[in-house]
């Protein structure tokens, strides 16, 4: 079979997308910062705008200007030209595939999806197929089965999504909490501009974070509170330290309105241990925040020391319900096991608000309408899977732990390699799909970023991409504590590519130290 | 075949979220005003609020509150209530079903996909069938051939869009004009976010209109100004009236940034004359407007002497160019004679934007993430549908037509319906899937509805329900001139159902009639 490939479409999408973009972008000055970003779009136009323009960015909202979305920035967007360039002029590079390692995205980079579900979306997709002979041959029983069950709508799918968080956490959970969305992302919106009324609100993010956090927290006009997660004990949340920073905004006139906590981490791929998140409800209920809870890894855990435990599950241990804690959980079918980007299906579980409030969430859900069907089915079969006596169990089986254990495999391989450079540390991934290594960088590197207004991380991105075209994204796009340095490398490429991987990041690496040794 | 039902899931979405909302909401009082809603959800809470609850109707976001959305609004939710009190005690109410008239949802109200979209669809979700000779016996030749092509990227979706905007104009599409959506709603808001500073950013809009304007402008911080559609000439757009608007918003001292055109009209069922689009496109070159084109319902058209012209189509015959006028066209997958809602497709053509702005938009649109790809996999479709070569043509040419011819007949019963009704004056629908009958009232009735709170639309569209199982929408809902009152009501329930809605609301309206005549 030809390579499966419903996520090239997005891939296409992208790539042409770029053209939209000045052909030569200038990088703004970055600054040293923890939320500066390496290259972030101009803030102002340079070039004339002819007098017909109706619409120049000094005339739109500047919230819009401000916001900042590193993750699919200026490096993705150099990255682009590149592999255009080696379609048009092959040998023009010194290496022949651009090696996307910047979003996590598993499909992109070859990896299949679960037969289970795509057969289940298949069968909902033209259910004139149900009726025919041939379907047996096509399709296993129980996909048959559960699209039949779809379709008459005998098992509602926010009811199915209800009894996956059940049986995951062994507490109850109310299909009437489930909110379906194109994946987390909306969900995040949603809660920003609920939650927002201006500047004055604050709410805690951790450093470093996905950049969703600040475009959102920035494009609702709110104000993002950083806490910094401590790298020197494996990204470790430190309730200290957020307990400092909540002060901190408070003693600025903020009302910090929310804690978001992303667990596993990304960028950082930390899983918290339950006496942590222990800690973390007790601080929200006592602080009257709502605990927004990104649980969207809650598949990938690598480590056999660590497990993962959602936020509902520890309140109800701790013996908070709906009345003690206003808690929601981001949940998405982007990641886990299956990586299923391109569906765009997700939900957040919404527990502990009055109802005049959830009435008012209902309402942002109504006027976004509903999600995408797929998607919605996906998200009931994510949280549902074949079980022990259905004909696709082993299969899938086999897939989901062949994914996980090879991810598992590769996160190692990858963590060893860059811990075996110079200058170079890196924490384990515990969970979710990313390293995030730290750079200490030499001074003429330093300078050498400075003299062409770059983060240093973004020059060191830049520098990588052009000679071996590994694509990853500066830390300055996620945050870091000022002065340090990273990249966010992902653990996604497919197993017989990693040795590539790590042989031309050591190549390059040692160069670019041998350049600007001081 | 059982009945097809990817909608059911989001019906039964619909049906347990309305379990989130207060059992006995309160209706809010309502004015005659053109802009205000019916049943606006309370804008605070008069219930005592736990002490321990970090938020309230008073600490959320005011945008939030304020905004609107009619569509979904209580009608919905208690049409809902007697849909389960049939299930539970069947017999209890004096009509059998429900038949939701509300929203624009073809395939909810029973009408079939088109074949072919769903084929590529299911090859699309599912590869794996490709290899296999079964699936010669259940897919059409160019369905496959499709898919294959889909898949392997060789024609990009974009372009499949842009050449399909070419054909329909006769003017060339570029595809980095396009940017896919999850429907036309996101890139509504998309545009909203991206022009509206504050309040003193206004956006022009015909009322009646469809509220996800007036709510995303809401939501967004930003002014509708409001011009009237001549209810007299067939819901007419008057430029008189718009010229008039602008000026007047002007002197206010707000910044008028665009003009939204529904064409063909929601509510209202027009379809603009060319002479009309044109001035249109003088007006907003001429003042300096961005011109916000909804041309969602661009297949839906009923009448032979009224045909489709999309604005890009029109400004380019004019000779206007990229320069000259900056123009945004929505299109959906939702509605169309293919109606397919659940699957979250569309996208907006974006021209005439210095590439600054365009940059921006980008940054939003890359926030947001894609468009989840079976919606753009079916934007593609719609864009591009079997040829007269391919072996699905002649099937596919009788499901459209089916479909159109159906649509015109059923729009043309229900209109002669409204007419024949005392006190109902009711504009043909030209196209779109819409008609706003007009009610005069009696005064008694009008003093009923002022008794319990209601708008007098709003009074007659529960008691309709009540007594009919018929779902309409107020025009309140929707804006109208101040003292006036209609309903929408969809023209998409299957043919067999017509002459029972048809002979339900005649005793209806005459009942209602004989007990608030004056």
């Amino acid at each position: 079979m030809r390579r499966f490939a419903t996520d090239r479409g997005k891939q296409l999408l992208l790539l042409s997308s770029r053209r939209l973009l000045p052909t030569t972008p200038s990088p703004s000055p970055a600054t040293a910062a923890g939320l500066n970003y390496a290259f972030p779009f101009s803030t102002s136009s340079s070039s004339p705008v002819p007098m017909a323009s109706p619409v120049t960015v000094d005339t739109i909202n500047p919230k819009v200007i401000k916001c900042q979305y590193a993750v699919r920035g200026e490096i993705v967007i150099h990255a682009q030209r590149l592999q255009e360039d080696l379609q048009a002029n092959p040998g023009s590079h010194p290496f022949d595939e651009i090696l996307y390692c910047n979003i996590g995205n598993p499909q992109s980079l070859g990896q299949q999806p679960i037969t289970f579900f795509r057969e289940v979306l298949a069968l909902c997709d033209y259910p004139g197929l149900l009726d025919r002979d041939e379907t047996h041959a096509l399709f296993s029983a129980d996909a048959v089965e559960r699209a039949w069950k779809i379709l008459d709508g005998i098992k509602g799918l926010r009811e199915a999504i209800a009894a996956g968080i059940a049986a995951r956490d062994g507490y109850p959970a109310n299909a009437d909490d489930i909110f379906l969305t194109d994946g987390a992302s909306p969900a995040v919106h949603m809660m920003m501009q609920l939650l927002l009324r201006s500047e004055k609100d604050g709410i805690l993010c951790p450093i470093p974070q996905y950049p969703l956090y600040s475009a959102s927290i920035t494009l609702h006009g709110g104000s993002l509170v950083p806490y910094y997660l401590d790298e020197a004990t494996g990204w470790g949340l430190e309730l200290s330290e957020v307990k400092k920073q909540l002060e901190d905004a408070r003693s600025k006139g903020i009302t910090v309105r929310a804690l978001v906590v992303i667990n596993p981490g990304n960028p950082t791929g930390q899983v918290l241990s339950e006496d942590n998140q222990r800690e973390i409800v007790e601080f929200c209920k006592r602080e009257g925040l709502v605990l927004l809870a990104d649980e969207v890894y809650q598949e990938n855990v690598y480590v056999d020391n660590k497990k993962f435990h959602s936020f509902k599950k520890v309140s109800r241990s701790m013996g908070y319900g709906d009345k003690d804690i206003a808690l929601v959980s981001f949940q998405s079918v982007s990641k886990g096991y299956y990586g299923e980007c391109g569906k765009r299906g997700g939900y957040m579980e919404v527990t502990g608000f009055i109802p005049e409030v959830r009435e008012q969430i209902y309402k942002i859900a109504s006027v976004n309408l509903c999600s995408n069907i797929s998607g919605q089915i996906l998200a009931s079969l994510v949280m549902n899977p074949p079980k022990e006596t259905d004909e696709s169990f082993q299969s899938y089986i086999e897939e989901r732990d062949g994914i996980l254990s090879s991810l598992a495999r590769r996160a190692k391989t990858l963590e060893d390699a860059f811990n075996s450079l110079e200058g170079v540390t890196c924490n384990k991934a515990e969970g979710a799909m990313y390293l995030f290594p730290r750079l200490h960088l030499p001074q003429k590197a330093i300078e050498a970023a400075k003299a062409v207004n770059a983060a240093p991380d973004a020059f060191y991105a830049r520098r990588l991409l052009d000679a071996t075209g590994i694509v990853v994204v500066p830390g300055s796009g996620f945050g870091q504590v000022p002065g340090t340095w990273h990249i966010r490398c992902t653990i996604l490429p497919q197993e017989d590519k990693i040795p590539a991987i790590v042989s031309r990041l050591k190549t390059f690496h040692e160069a670019f130290m041998a350049e600007f040794c001081d």
